[in-house]
């Protein structure tokens, strides 16, 4: 993440990763999840802290999470449930549960499939928030397994040459493992940056970079700017300009409401005029590596691969090569170890809701 | 494609499709390709002429093919083996073949898994040059599947912030069917431009355009240059910049590697210090739209999706909005009625090769 999104280190609190799971669960409970499904949601949700992706974690979505359920537009006990089924395929209806909550399952589907025939693909249609779509694509890299994981929601990007938005921000994810390396695990937004970051800038005030939005005509802003109110801007595919690529931005997001959309039978969320609330629809694969290869020599290629990207020679002015999931994997040893930074107006939000539920306060280091 | 990249009209002669077809085919032929293979070879590389994809069409590619070939680069009558399977997955070795010529075998295999199974994964190791990988997606298309085609190979792209190159253009390719509206086919390296694009842009003498490349300590060249000897820049991911979102581009050049390098148990270009000649690894999957939800609901809603785009209103100074597969739509019915416009420089080389192998001159228009 650039730095301009990291928490000051004057407003950070630091809080322990089990006392953000305890009082995350409980939160969920009181909102009408049930208990295993509670802890299933802060889990993820506090991994994804622990890696670092601030964006993702709770800071940035705890709190709709919960307005959500509040205001009925999150089933608290979905009937999640297959639709459509043959051996390496499946879809899967969410019946409006949090996406977060229920994509290990839908993964764990995958995993399945994969484990019996070689490959496993899964749809889901129907659900909330999936979070980092990254997290699920791991659970397949800690099974010997490469996961794939993408998710098709909003509408908020400007497609290329568009004065009107298309696509949400439309993430991918793919994870695999190594021996000895961390494994890789690349998440990301095909839009130029991920939405919520636009919120994490806003918090941080931190301008955004030229190439990130767009006026209200289209046009890509090519300059640096602080964060204007929602409304006033749309986003732009990776990519920002044709020139610089956005088209390819616009592509990766059309695959995303392929896969996810349209083969799970649903609308994309340019046809059902998508706001926030709007469900969303995911893409979960898993492949099991042994089915195409030698899972050890993968996994020795893997690491070879992998330190030869770490020991890159450094452009000037960089300190080091990074590959996808390595600086996470250093903040989650880190994190572990000495606590999660969280900005003292999270805290705050905790303490009103804690208060609110009756719940303890949530502790901090 | 850039109107930077098209070939000006004064320099360009028209060729009809068939008598290209059949002038490469003979061509094929002549360095030892079988008479169907052959036909293979020339139906792929004339197809994307007909889409208007130049950069990987005869122009760009056929000279390359016939040289690596004389040269004993690559193998005419390879021996396509599948070294390991399952009713979803497999591992194809290509014995050395050419990719282009051996794709429509590999998609095929996964097309039979996915009609199967629901889906259907391959990769293929030890191949030649694939060419327009989106040829082989559009395969699955036309029977009613979701397709996908991505190749790793060459080492000619810089990490995000690294100085040395690590990753080929390495593209990926999505394509899927409507029912009125054009086949959606995406394809698009993971590189700011294709490799392809920089000799194109020597040929037509265009200027290359900021964060398409990078001097040879990594730094982005961010200004407009005219093309460099090659040797002296490296090219960069997709977004540019870390800013721009180079690091996205990284990590599909990546996950590039990991389905088709690492899953067909082979080394990735930068553990095999690959030049041009390098041999490839190639992921191709398919999934039977009807395994997964009804298919009439699906090419509904792609018609509906793809209607909404075209009919986006366009940004100021933009006459419309595309979706990916249009507008290379539009230029195949152009180009079977009227021609496919070569370069009067591309005509001089097939003249001087029907001559060398003493074949019929490539009719012209």
């Amino acid at each position: 993440m650039l730095e301009r999104f990291k928490v000051p280190h004057e407003d950070e609190v630091l809080v322990p990763a089990d006392s953000l799971r305890g009082t995350v669960a409980a939160i969920f409970q009181k909102v009408g999840v049930p208990r295993r499904d509670a802890e299933e949601g802060a889990d993820v949700l506090v991994a994804t802290d622990l890696r670092g992706v601030e964006t993702h974690g709770v800071s940035n979505m705890l709190r709709s999470y919960v307005q959500a359920y509040k205001e009925g537009r999150l089933n608290p006990r979905p009937n999640w449930h297959i639709v459509r089924e043959s051996p390496a395929a499946a879809t899967v209806d969410a019946d409006g549960g949090l996406g977060l909550i229920l994509g290990k399952r839908t993964m764990g589907l995958a995993m399945e499939k994969a484990k019996a025939v070689g490959v496993g693909a899964v749809t889901m249609f129907n659900s909330g928030h999936m979070g980092a779509v990254g997290h699920f694509a791991m659970l397949a890299a800690r099974e010997d397994m490469v996961g794939m994981c993408s998710v098709a929601t909003g509408a908020g990007i400007v497609p290329t040459f568009a004065a009107e938005p298309r696509f949400g921000t439309n993430p991918i994810s793919i994870a695999a493992p190594a021996r000895k390396e961390a494994p890789v695990l690349f998440d990301a937004a095909t839009s130029a940056i991920a939405g919520n970051k636009i919120g994490l800038a806003a918090r941080v005030g931190a301008n955004l970079l030229p190439g990130w939005i767009s006026e209200l005509d289209g046009t890509p802003i090519m300059e640096e700017m602080p964060v204007r109110e929602r409304g006033q801007y749309y986003q732009l595919p990776l990519g920002g300009t044709r020139e610089q690529g956005s088209h390819k931005g616009y592509g990766f997001a059309l695959m995303v409401e392929i896969l996810g959309s349209l083969l799970s039978g649903s609308l994309p969320g340019m046809l059902i005029g998508a706001g926030m609330g709007t469900l969303s629809r995911s893409y979960f694969a898993a492949y099991d590596i042994s089915a195409f290869t030698d899972l050890d020599t993968f996994k020795d290629t893997m690491d070879q691969m992998l330190q030869k990207l770490r020991e890159t020679k450094p452009a000037p002015g960089h300190d080091r090569v990074l590959y996808p999931g390595l600086s996470e994997y250093e903040a989650e040893l880190d994190r572990k170890a000495h606590g999660i930074p969280l900005h003292k107006e999270v805290i705050q939000w905790f303490n009103d809701t804690t208060s609110e539920f009756s719940l303890p306060r949530l502790k901090t280091l």
